[in-house]
C-alpha cells in the first residue's frame, strides 16, 4: 500500500479505500522558525522568549500548535497522498497531545478512515483522513482527522482504475 | 460583557461563564501574505498562482486554511479573551465554510460554550470556546470550537473575583 501510492499518478476518490496508509518526508523545525511564526501569528511568551518559557507550563520554548499544523500541511502536500485536485480540507478535529520543541523533526502518517461519495454532486466526495504527526521520538504531536474534498475520476479517464 | 472584558486584567477559569462573548480587532490579509504563507506551508496552485487558481474550484487565489487559522490566533491573542496564562489550545473542531481571499479583513467573535474544572488537577480546567472568524462581509470563513487550558485563580489573589 505504501509503495503503491508513490509516484506522480494523481489519486481520485475511486482510488481511496478505508485502511490505506500514506507516508510523508521529514520536516525539521528550529528555534528561529518557531519564533518567527509566533511573532507573526501567536505572540505569546512561551513561543518567543526562553526565560519566560522556562517558567511556563511547557518548561521551555514550544512551537505554536498552528505552526505544527502548518508544517504538517507541508508534509501532506509533498507526501504520498497526491489527490488529483490537491489537498482541500473542509475542516476536521485537531488535537495537540504534545508540543513541538526546537530541533524536532516531524513526519505524518495518514490513514483513510471513510470514503463518502456525495449524494448531490456526482463529481466529488469526501474522504475522512486521520493524519498523525510524529516527532523524531515517535511521540504524537498532532492528530488531525480531516474532511478532505476529493474529486471522482472524470469519465474519459476511467480506463485505468 | 464586551466592555467589561477589555483592559489588562487577566482572566481565570472563575471569570468565565457560558454565553460570555469576546471580540477582537481586525486583520487584513493581502495577496503577498497569502503567497508567502503558502510557499512555506501549503504550496498548492490555488494559493500561489493566479492563472491556475482561476481554473480551480476556488475561481481565484485563496488563503490556506492554516493561514486563516494562524491569523485567527493572532486576533485571539490580541483580543479581549486575555487568559491569565495565555491562550493554550489542546485541540478542537475546525471548519472553513468559505475561503479567505486577497484583501479580506478578518475578525473573531468568541463565545464560552462550556467551563469544565479539572477533577484531578485543582489548579486548572478546560474552557470550550467557539471562535467564529468573519470577513468584512460578515461571512464565516472559519469556525473553531476549541478546548482551551485555563488556570484557576491562585488562592492568594481570590480577594477580587
Amino acid at each position: 500500500m505504501h509503495q503503491a501510492n508513490r509516484g506522480p499518478k494523481p489519486l481520485y476518490l475511486e482510488d481511496l479505500s478505508v485502511g490505506q496508509r500514506f507516508f510523508s518526508g521529514h520536516y525539521q523545525i528550529d528555534e528561529a522558525q518557531i519564533k518567527a511564526f509566533a511573532a507573526e501569528f501567536d505572540p505569546q511568551p512561551f513561543h518567543l522568549d526562553e526565560t519566560a518559557a522556562e517558567g511556563s507550563l511547557f518548561d521551555g520554548i514550544v512551537a505554536s500548535g498552528w505552526h505544527t499544523a502548518a508544517a504538517t500541511m507541508r508534509l501532506l502536500v509533498e507526501g504520498e497522498l497526491r489527490l488529483a485536485n490537491g489537498v482541500i480540507g473542509l475542516g476536521g478535529e485537531i488535537a495537540w497531545p504534545k508540543p513541538v520543541r526546537p530541533g524536532d523533526t516531524l513526519r505524518v502518517e495518514s490513514e483513510i478512515v471513510e470514503v463518502l461519495p456525495s449524494r448531490s454532486k456526482p463529481d466529488r466526495g469526501v474522504a475522512i483522513v486521520r493524519g498523525v504527526t510524529l516527532n523524531q521520538n515517535g511521540d504524537q504531536v498532532q492528530v488531525f482527522t480531516a474532511k478532505l474534498l476529493v474529486f471522482r475520476r472524470p469519465a474519459h479517464s476511467m480506463a485505468s482504475p
